[in-house]
């Protein structure tokens, strides 16, 4: 495929970082720009040479972009959206990489009006734990899923240049629905994120959680591992994807007082199917099925 | 330390396969039977060997036992301590490696009255979603702690060999009091166990449950490992320590409640609080702190 000029990436972190450096490596881009709110991220950045050059000012950066990635919280794009569409290059691609479509999606309709043909809206899937420049890598996406929710108004071109990117990238890519796209991803990744704080939070809650966490296991570090994620980024996905959340929040509630019913009256068989159904989907899934 | 001159292994999986290969390794054992259910099961360890023998009868493997090692599900311990108990060597020391203890503390007051002294309550701390004696390897575990909760009628030399034991695998031995242990393992083990099924049996009651599916990442493959877990072991384990998992469930809630609330009034501060308060957390714990 045709490589591009100038690829900005707006917060250059696990997501941004990992992209520019798979860009660069398969020769696709001639020049990657990171713009961010940290000059330590940003330096490390240029050291690392995941970026070519650095910058806080989002105008001056993107008047000669060919493409723009939004790779911050959602909650900050707005804003971003906002400070960049005066300066914005007439022929610029714009993507994100927010977790959440439906608001994205909005913002993009609210502050790039001119812009809708050239912005699509994505999600790759892969997310951490870890986050900052140092946190990018290679590979990252290889074998990955990225969702894009095109707009209406979304041209074939500009949808085919940031598909070509991502699979540049190992990536596999598809498209769905913004709204399907957020009921999905609260199904199988905000409201894991979620559960895992609460169970956090219920472990702190108790006068020895020291030495309750001193035996914790395996098991608790894998449950857990996502309890460890960014409070700000997790936020902002929940606030704006509350709605889902809340219908899994019920949904849980409801296998939960199952659970309940079962212990309580110490229903052997019950407590079987609902374990032994879990555990079967679990291993189809880890199987690939 | 002096070696034994036979242990029995009754349940030759994950725990008690993985027991027998770092003892021999060791040279702390000069023969080790395996009983089991599972014929298969049975002469795949004696084709690794894993054990030295294999037996379907428990009588006859533990008459001249040095020590006996319990590692089945804690549903099945009543009945085989009822099988051992009038075969059983009077010099034998006879531990578990049960998930919960108090319930195995009254099953060997109940069956084996008159051999208190020698028996050791213990469990290892090695849990995994693998099971049989394919799962069972050398090294298992190093840095692992293992927890006893010795009866008041334990006798020190049976509490020490145990440990040794323990100790000659590169586990930490930690002993407590076995209700406390229950309610600390309901919370960091079992619990979150039980809500990673819940959560799973969310997912699947979804008519499109299989396309939600396909689009999990990183995040709900570590939250969801456990689901994949032993049932009918995990069921044994609920329905032995159900009153701290009641406990456990009432906690959740609780700061499930926390976090409805906040989201419902889009409380920005409160979620901040809330995450942040699990992430610290969590990192602190996978520090070490």
């Amino acid at each position: 495929m045709a490589g591009i000029n100038k690829l900005v990436v707006l917060g250059v972190g696990l997501i941004g970082g990992s992209f520019a450096l798979d860009l660069k490596r398969a020769g696709l881009v001639k020049h990657i720009t990171g713009v961010g709110r940290s000059a330590a991220n940003l330096q490390y950045a240029l050291d690392q040479q995941i970026i070519d050059s650095a910058s806080h000012d989002v105008a001056s950066a993107v008047h000669d972009a060919d493409l723009v990635l939004l790779a911050m919280p959602v909650g900050q794009m707005g804003a971003v959206m906002r400070a960049m569409a005066p300066h914005l290059s007439a022929t610029a691609v714009v993507t994100d990489a927010g977790s959440t479509k439906a608001d994205v999606v909005a913002l993009f309709q609210q502050h790039l009006p001119a812009h809708l043909p050239r912005c699509v809206p994505g999600h790759p899937i892969a997310g951490s734990d870890l986050s900052g420049a140092a946190a990018a890598r290679l590979g990252l996406y290889g074998g990955r899923k990225v969702v894009l929710t095109p707009l209406v108004e979304t041209s074939a071109a500009a949808q085919a240049m940031v598909t070509n990117l991502w699979q540049a990238c190992a990536a596999e890519v598809v498209s769905l629905d913004a709204a399907l796209h957020d009921s999905i991803f609260a199904t199988v990744s905000h409201w894991p994120h979620l559960l895992a704080f609460a169970y956090m939070n219920s472990v702190l809650a108790r006068p020895d959680a020291a030495l309750r966490l001193s035996l914790a296991g395996s098991g608790f570090r894998d449950f857990t591992r996502i309890a460890g994620s960014h409070p700000e980024m997790w936020r902002d996905i929940a606030l704006a994807n509350r709605t889902a959340l809340l219908e899994e929040l019920a949904r849980t509630q409801t296998e939960l007082a199952r659970i309940a019913v079962a212990l309580e009256a110490g229903d052997v068989a019950s407590l079987d199917v609902l374990f032994q159904q879990a555990s079967l989907a679990r291993m189809a899934w880890q199987r690939g099925e």
